[in-house]
Order: C-alpha cells, then sequence, then structure tokens
C-alpha cells in the first residue's frame, strides 16, 4: 500500500492535527475525548448540531464543522464508529442551551452509538433529537447496516439544517427539516476501484481490470452486482434509475442534483458525469434548481462517483444559499 | 485504463459542458474557440485576468474562473496548451478596457501560444501583460520546459492578483504583483502513482511498488530521482529542503503554506504533510499567516502531494482575504 502516513495507528490522530493547524480560525480539535468543534462554540440560544462517524470519508464529518453547518464532529479511527463518550463530550462542548442535533449515518455502530450518548445526554438535561440519514437505494441490509445506507443526504442535512440552526428554528424544527430532507433524497454508487485502509493495509476488495461495483457502499461493502466498465452516460443512467424510481421523483419535481467523487475520481470525470445526470433529470421532468460537483463524501482513494438526488422543498433554498464558512464548504453572503 | 468517460476525444469538451451546467451563476463556457469566462464579464475599467493551459489539472484553470480571480479561462486539450486563438478570443470577450493580464505556466508551448496571442492583442490595441510562472524548484529543464516549471504558485498568483484587479489596480500594478509572487513562491511536488490521460489511455510512466517519483512534474515529466516510500514527515522534509534552500527562506519570514494534492491522494494524508510541513516551517523560524490544503492543481487521478512556499508581503494579506466566489476557492468578506 502507498500512503502519506507515518504510523498507521497514528493517522487519524496527525491528520486531526493537521487540520487544527490548517483552520486556526474555524475549529478547535479536542483529544481527550476525540472531537472537532466550532472555535465560536458553543452559540447561545443557537440548536447546536453534531455528526460523526468513521474517518475515510473526509471532508465528511470535520470539513463541515464551521459556522453554517456542524457545530461539531466526531471522528472514529478509520471506518469505525466513534465511541459514546466523544459524542457526548462534543454535544456538552457546543450545547448553547437550545438542544443538539445528532445527525446520524445508519450504520449499525454509529447508530448504536449515537444512541448511547443521546441517553446519556438526556440523563444530564441536554434536549437531544436525532436525524437517522438512511438515502442510499442500493440495497437494504448491509455489511454494517440494518435497513438502507446513509450517504450523500448526509452532506445535504448538515447544511441545510446547519442554516436553519443559524436562522434561530428550534430544535424540533431543525430536526423535523433534516428528517423531511433525509425522506426526500435518494442516493447510488459506483466504484472503479476499491480503497485501502491504510490502518488495514490491503485494499478492501478487489475488480477486474474492466469491472465496476454498482451500488457500492462508502467502506467498501458490497453493492447490487459487479458489471463491466460503460460508457459514462450508460452508468449515470444506471444509477439514476433507480434513484427516479425509489422516491418515486415526479415530472415537474425542483431537485438539489448533488455528484459525489469518492475520492480518486478527477474533476473532468465529475463533470461528464454531471453532464450526462442532467440530461437524464431534465428528460425525467425534474427542474435543478441548486447542484453540488466534488468529493465531499469520500472513500479513501476509492475512484468512483455517487449520486444524490433531492426534491427540494421552497423554504429549503434560502438554507442551500445561506452564507458557510468550513474548510470543504464555503460561500458568502451573495455572490461578490 | 478505467475512467468515467464517454468517447476519448470528448472528454474536455463534455467535462466543460458539464461545468457550464454545474455553475450557471458563476460562468460561461465558450465553444467556438474554447474559453470559459465570468458570466458577469467584461467588467468595465477592471483589469482583466486570463490563464489557460492543458487540461488534467482540475480545478486549475476553469474551476478559478468568478469574482475575485479569474476573467477568463482557456482549456486546451488534456495536457495541451490552449491555442492563440483561444486565448485572443477570451481576452477580447473578458476585456473591461483596463487591459488584460496573462498567467502562463512555464510550459513551452503555453508561452509560445500566449507569446503570440500577446501580439495579436497587441496588434488589436489591447494593452497586454504576462505574468509567466516558474515556481518548482525540482529540475530546470524538463521535457516541456525551458527553466523551472510553473505549479503550485499558479493558484496563489490568481488568487492574489484576481483580488487586486477587483480593488482597482491597475495593468502595470497587478503584473507587477503577480511577478514578485512569483518571485517569492518555490515548490516541490512527488508522486506514489502515475496518472493515465484518458486521450492516450495508457499511465504516464511506471513505478514500483515502494517507489515514488520524487520532484514529480504535473504530467508525470520526471523529476530529481526515484527514492523509496518512505514516512509522510520524511518526505515532506524531502520537499521542503530544497524549497527552503532556494530562495532562501529565512528566519522571521512570514509565509503562506500550500499543501496540494495532486488528485487522487485522501485529504487525510494532506493533513498529515500539512502537519509536518508547518512543524519544519516552524523550526525554520518561519511564521505561517495563511495556508490552502487541498487538491486545486492536480495531474487527473495522480496520487501524491506538491507543496508551495510564498513569503508573503503586508499589503498581499488583505487580498489573499478578499472575498472570492469561483467554483473551486469561494468565501465571503468575513467569516460568517
Amino acid at each position: 500500500m502507498k500512503a502519506l502516513v507515518n504510523a498507521p495507528e497514528n493517522v487519524v490522530a496527525e491528520a486531526l492535527e493537521g487540520m487544527a493547524l490548517a483552520y486556526p480560525e474555524l475549529l478547535h480539535v479536542e483529544t481527550e475525548p476525540r472531537f472537532l468543534r466550532r472555535s465560536d462554540a458553543p452559540r447561545r440560544g443557537k440548536v447546536a448540531l453534531v455528526s460523526g462517524g468513521g474517518s475515510g470519508h473526509e471532508p465528511l464529518h470535520g470539513g463541515f464543522v464551521g459556522s453554517g453547518m456542524l457545530d461539531a464532529a466526531c471522528p472514529g479511527e478509520v471506518f469505525t464508529s466513534p465511541t459514546p463518550d466523544q459524542i457526548l463530550a462534543a454535544a456538552q462542548a457546543v450545547n448553547g442551551g437550545a438542544g443538539v442535533l445528532l445527525i446520524v449515518k445508519n450504520y449499525t455502530g454509529d447508530v448504536l452509538n449515537f444512541q448511547l450518548a443521546a441517553e446519556l445526554l438526556a440523563a444530564a438535561d441536554i434536549p437531544t433529537e436525532t436525524v437517522l440519514v438512511d438515502d442510499d437505494v442500493a440495497v437494504t441490509d448491509s455489511l454494517y447496516t440494518a435497513g438502507r445506507r446513509g450517504v450523500g443526504a448526509t452532506v445535504l442535512i448538515e447544511k441545510i439544517c446547519g442554516a436553519a440552526a443559524e436562522a434561530g428554528k428550534s430544535l424540533a424544527d431543525v430536526a423535523r427539516i433534516g428528517r423531511e430532507v433525509n425522506a426526500a433524497a435518494r442516493s447510488m454508487g459506483l466504484a472503479l476501484t476499491p480503497c485501502t485502509n491504510p490502518q488495514a493495509g490491503q485494499p478492501s476488495f478487489q475488480l477486474g481490470e474492466q469491472e465496476i461495483e454498482f451500488g457500492i457502499g462508502i467502506h467498501g461493502e458490497p453493492g447490487r452486482s459487479r458489471i463491466p466498465l460503460a460508457k459514462a452516460d450508460t452508468l449515470t443512467e444506471m444509477l439514476l434509475t433507480p434513484i427516479l424510481a425509489d422516491l418515486p421523483f415526479r415530472s415537474g419535481d425542483t431537485v438539489l442534483l448533488f455528484v459525489d467523487g469518492l475520492g480518486a475520481t478527477p474533476l473532468l470525470e465529475l463533470y461528464i458525469v454531471y453532464r450526462a445526470a442532467t440530461r437524464i433529470a431534465e428528460q425525467h421532468g425534474l427542474r435543478i434548481s441548486r447542484r453540488l460537483v466534488g468529493s465531499y463524501m469520500t472513500s479513501l482513494d476509492m475512484a468512483g462517483v455517487a449520486i444524490t438526488l433531492l426534491r427540494m422543498q421552497e423554504d429549503w433554498l434560502g438554507y442551500w444559499d445561506a452564507p458557510v464558512r468550513t474548510p470543504a464548504l464555503s460561500w458568502g453572503a451573495t455572490p461578490c
């Protein structure tokens, strides 16, 4: 395995030190237990957003800590859930008196540990709500999941709920919005190459020279099938067809289209997929009102792409457009 | 070769169509001849910034078109210089009457074609200045270059000159600033894997399982040597030592530290390198006042990292911090 690391066991700790050094104005990294928080947290009277999960999906989640998105993120080791004490400490550190929203991707370890943390928070009289993300249409019941896996919708929920919290919405309202976004989002991805966990040293699976994993999970868990590599337009249609059918998305729907690189995918390829996806969405009668193209939720060095489609509600547009300043997603109040 | 493409000959054209669809508010893509321009260009009275080069380095340059950076970018085919007619048409389209600054990386084809375009612009009575970027300390006279290659400093010049132009500086001043930034910047990179040009279908070179190319060029051209893979801290020191010695950077200097992923490098690894680089810089007595960490100038799917160090001048800090809204670099006026 080739990677720019020192000791495999220190990958996450050293990367977090690097993040703290790279973004001194935006975030602080705590080490005992480990979490990242907004440098200006807690924000009095604002609902605090806390997410987390295994590392290896950067910039998710730590790259979304900052004004307009997360108040804290709890990174586990690579592809390993964070522990309840991390989540508890993060939530206590950023709680501004208006309660804490936990945003949890549907993987068994994450669900269990966030649930334990929520019970500890309740015992500490900190009001807590949880949004469980399960937007992946590829498979039901997977290697690490009962039900559907949580993937790209997580980024959209963190942005939209982050803006709603910033706008002063109550914990109940922010949680409701998060659940509504999750319910209106569907995703699916495919891998051209496996990823290699530097703490394991081996590729997560093997693929033939002209083979792809269709419906891939973000830890390299199996998808729906192994299929031959095909043209980008064909593969994009194969991803979008089950996404469109699942919600289902209907002609006339207004959508946000998110094309996500899985880590090693050149931007040239993401734009080719985005082009194909817009055509298919428009043939389906959808109006694309917002979009996101880039590598925002990755699987280390995996080459591949995932597509998320979100049926937008009118009041989410303002939340999407609202200012945000995090390492990975940043824009000002208006185009300057 | 595995890539998300349709036909190799259409990679750039289709990716540009995708970009136009992804950023309708920020930019327009012209096809005959091919260039990207700010959607609100020309800006009356503002110096216009035009850059370009071979495709395959995304987000450079098209991803830096927008307010606060480039007015136009001219993409060639993959790893192929844009033609003079592209550059001429782009400059004419975005010239707002205050002249045009051409930002050119030092590769023979780029230099020649931008020079021809500058002559055509002079004949059309459009005042033009050129900033030639040649910050790579790895080698002198390379596969496509006489003198030093232009690499990471390009991103910094486009940001700093973009802000200076936005602030109303004259063409002579913006060009002077660009040359000063180039003169104060030094870079070097290394590759863990080759890249594969989808229009060629073959890896650009071969590397052993535990071998890296030290001093790599952004088209896969040879660097200084093939060396065994080592720890991230060791490799970071090997990159920084010649960078520090070259300018030379001196104890007490204030610097911008830019750690650039070459395309397929996980963010976890970039943060580990950033951590190492800050330590070495500080041991050298440098004060890091600004930083940039991410994949901003890439070589398709190459795994590896490049480091750029810029000795900052006081008046560049405000230009660096100034608002920017482009696909790849974006922030508002103040942390929100």
